[in-house]
């Protein structure tokens, strides 16, 4: 191989030893790094506290490796070259992994000369992986450069579009890119509003920056998902822009006392219901003041099923300025995965709504077609 | 080797290709599997939809190679032995891969004969990686068995306790599990009410365990995590028993409207502040009806830092019965992780308080012995 890299082992304690395993792999000595012992203190003293001893030990490094530098956190990384192999050392907690990865060791790995791949990745909501596959058709097919395939992720489905060839006086990468824009022109034809973004723009992001545009405003109520909503919508940076807070209702008193659910609509349809998640979603626009409210309520399981309201039964209800709408999912899985599907059933529902009048139009040209 | 498990390119789609990967490694064909065809239908009516056409692949295995039955999705798994390797092939969406792996491959892999391994995990909170280290001493030599290992993880950190020996007269099951025993009593003596849980039990469980124990109630309210505390929560199934609801309190109008916070405290401390983080957490018992309230309000970053309070700055406010504790926090990381480990930080002060009496007690007895 050309090149390894690894995650973990960096930490203070006597069952870290990546940097061990790398200095006798190299057959090297561990030494003191002067600049990382400096970082690990400045760590320390933005948390306000000293470094203890222990953690001196973070600041070795192979004598003949250098160390990378790691603001996120007390363990530097390692880069070692081992035989003709780079060796990358990264730290394992990924709040730690993922900048040093993307901001110190991407940049150093070297494609192999000529050779040129593009990619593009395309998100869509509110379509199933086996309804795209059939609107995309041959495009799909495993000959065609561009590849196209499809990857489906709680709730989401990514079409992944890729460009791949050796760099020529036929090909370059002009000529990919625009293979590119023609692929995703060809695609979002197929599949309309479903497709909420381009790149690795998220959902949330994608309805945070919807919302944006319009200069409206965005609320939660909750009850099996308790927040998940929210934070998923708050996950993007800026968005105190367009959210403005949530209710969690987790318990029918407070579905009564926050949101203003009436205590008919519980008894008589009970908190799982079109009715109650209506009830949220319009108490929601109103007690925290603002055009739109995604309510959620749902029998995340274990318990709590029936056999009219299986474990995986989620109402959702989206109130906007067009009036409020629900929608029933019926869902599989254990507790978990069921509430974070709610989440993205949720945010699916609201890129659809607010993407409202589209919708209305594609149904309308639809219906001219048959 | 003798197990190869994979995960994913199970799908409907012409890039989910394992099942030919597998064919063709084999030497093997492809054929239907009727009762998985079956199983997969049954997903999709329990989704109240027909199968599309597309879907019908998925029933595809080799010839000599057994379908793992999935209930949790469309991808059956495939179990082959191709020469004397037993290959698992497993879908990729956790939802489904966790369940298959726990209930299905784990208990078809055989431990290699007369080995004895046995592990015991210890989660902490309240405390570092490194105080962990210099409180065990020489219990973490890496000659000892029981040899101890730690991991840090957003905040928590974990004690890996690990057994390993050959079963002979001298040593059986039995005897592992007291040392296993005696190393747990010798951990949990020097790191106190830190030690949260023993086994897989995470904060949020043992949090809510100990409130149903008492008997007393929890809300959040949440500002910079804005759901994450509550999605944790009740993350954990039969939550409902303690968990009442709570307030996603995102900009400072609804801080003052649902949570009570006074203008004054807003204009004279700001939003990011021990004064703000109590009245959070005091209304929070107030409005939401319960004996426990947990807040959070800080600064998740990437902008809205200052020199007096950088992002990375989160107040935790914990209102109990014995009145309301604020902490401040100093992380340092991306948005995400700082909101991650506030979360962590949020529910390990919650335990610690909880445990209020227990702490006194202990910093009494340290203060004797100095």
């Amino acid at each position: 191989v050309d090149v390894i890299i690894s995650t973990g082992g960096l930490g203070p304690t006597a069952d870290d030893l990546t940097r061990q395993a790398i200095a006798a792999a190299s057959g090297d000595v561990l030494v003191e790094d002067v600049i990382s012992l400096e970082e690990i203190k400045a760590v320390f003293a933005s948390r306000r506290r000293e470094m203890p001893e222990v953690n001196r030990v973070q600041a070795l490094r192979p004598s003949r490796a250098l160390a990378i530098s790691n603001p996120h956190g007390t363990a530097p990384g390692i880069h070692a070259v081992i035989g003709d192999v780079d060796v990358f050392c990264a730290p394992g907690p990924p709040g730690e992994l993922f900048p040093m990865f993307r901001e110190k060791i991407s940049p150093m790995l070297r494609p192999e000369p000529g050779r040129l791949v593009r990619t593009r990745i395309i998100g869509c909501c509110g379509i199933g992986e086996s309804e795209i596959a059939t609107r995309l058709g041959g495009l799909m097919d495993r000959e065609r450069n561009p590849l196209v395939g499809t990857t489906a992720s709680g709730g989401v489905v990514t079409c992944r579009v890729r460009v791949e060839g050796v760099m020529t006086g036929q090909m370059n990468g002009l000529d990919a890119d625009g293979m590119l824009d023609e692929a995703e022109r060809e695609i979002r034809g197929k599949l309309g509003v479903h497709a909420f973004a381009t790149g690795h723009n998220s959902l949330p992001r994608a309805c945070v920056e919807e919302l944006k545009k319009r200069g409206q405003k965005l609320s939660v109520v909750e009850s099996c998902t308790s927040g998940m909503v929210g934070a998923a919508v708050t996950e993007v940076a800026g968005s105190s822009a367009v959210f403005v807070g949530g209710l969690l209702t987790y318990s029918n008193e407070l579905k009564e006392k926050l949101a203003g659910v009436k205590r008919e609509t519980l008894e008589k349809h009970g908190a799982v219901s079109a009715e109650t998640a209506r009830e949220m979603a319009v108490g929601g626009c109103q007690t925290l003041g603002c055009e739109w409210c995604v309510s959620v309520t749902g029998i995340a399981g274990p318990d709590g099923g029936s056999a009219a309201k299986p474990v995986g039964t989620v109402w959702i209800g989206i109130a906007g300025p067009h009036g409020v709408v629900t929608r029933r999912f019926a869902m599989s899985g254990e507790r978990q995965p069921v509430r974070q599907w709610s989440v993205t059933a949720a945010l699916g529902a609201l890129w659809m709504d607010l993407h409202q009048s589209e919708v209305k139009m594609l149904r309308e040209q639809e219906r001219q077609k048959f």
